[in-house]
């Protein structure tokens, strides 16, 4: 009788996973574009934007190809990840182009010219065909203060090489920008630590 | 003229980012616990739940931190991140304790022992000092399914080490799990080139 039920379950188990195997299956058949480089968009209030993209750039790695990561207003932070990429050597070339985050700089003027240093530095990594993936991290935040002009950044990343990756990171992404992307994630914040007053932890938030 | 109209604006953005710079130290001197280990749920139906895990067991190795990894259930996926982090030596733990996904094995009795011996190597990891974060990839697909205890699972999360670090990955976690957690984040879906048509790119889904 107990056994008769397991052997109920199994089946009812073994029927609905066969369904989604098929499913799945289908779906992948029905896949007509083999290779692309995606515009892929990391926005939301919540954490891992940017943890995702290194996330990426080690599957990158992991597969031989190489990296370009231009960070535009996270200058001092990040160090860590930094520092445990290095080991990839030349596979990975990293450019911290922000001087810390905005609101420690209070100048507009400066704000605006180093935007303008990392977009040059990014729009020299996607034109350089060495480089599978480029990350731009927390570009969104530069295009939200209006440092770059909007309609030409968005207009360079969909004129990308054709196998280019380029990752766009960082809160309240452009409608426009997202329009133009291939994959859009919103991390979003459920639930945060620092609300119980626990503090930025190393190697977690920094 | 128009300088004065550009130092107008010019100082309200000063003044804009001299408030966030302000409310930031507040938040941050607001903080009463210096050192906790975290309980972080990444979830939801998006992309870069378990990249985001893997991202910060990069920042965690470049502080020079020893990070296990158990996989409950995409044993044959994630290889291109399991072979970057080789490149980590012993500073990384991986244990692929999964048998494919779930709807490839269409057998009950064998995923539900596949999961408690992942569940007893995530146990290991986690009471092995020598850790500073243990990554959990996929637990929630094993706790949805109901192969592995709900009840017995959180409280053993619960009562982990003060100094760990636990991120556990999925999709549905499950309400209890949430309710325990430090860090929630749902990676939502908001644009996804399968739709499109464009099939699993090298590098980025696998």
């Amino acid at each position: 009788m107990s056994n008769s039920v397991d052997e109920q379950k199994a089946e009812r188990h073994r029927a609905k996973m066969a369904k989604r195997k098929s499913a799945q299956d289908e779906e992948v058949a029905g896949k007509t574009v083999e290779e692309k480089g995606l515009l892929i968009v990391h926005t939301g209030t919540g954490k891992g934007k940017s943890t995702a993209a290194f996330g990426l750039a080690l599957r990158m790695i992991g597969r031989g190809k190489r990296v370009g990561i231009v960070q535009f207003v996270k200058g001092a932070w990040h160090t860590a990840e930094r520092d445990a990429l290095a080991k990839f050597g030349d596979q990975v070339a990293w450019y911290s182009m922000g001087e810390g985050f905005t609101w420690e700089t209070q100048d507009l003027a400066r704000d605006i010219a180093a935007a303008e240093r990392a977009w040059a530095k990014a729009v020299e990594l996607m034109e350089d065909p060495s480089f599978a993936l480029v990350i731009l991290d927390e570009l969104n935040i530069a295009l939200r203060y209006d440092y770059l002009p909007l309609e030409s950044v968005v207009a360079a990343l969909k004129d990308r090489r054709p196998d280019l990756h380029v990752i766009v990171t960082g809160r309240n992404a452009k409608p426009e920008l997202i329009e133009a992307a291939d994959l859009v994630t919103d991390m979003t914040l459920v639930k945060h630590h620092f609300a119980a007053g626990v503090k930025a932890q190393a190697g977690i938030e920094f």
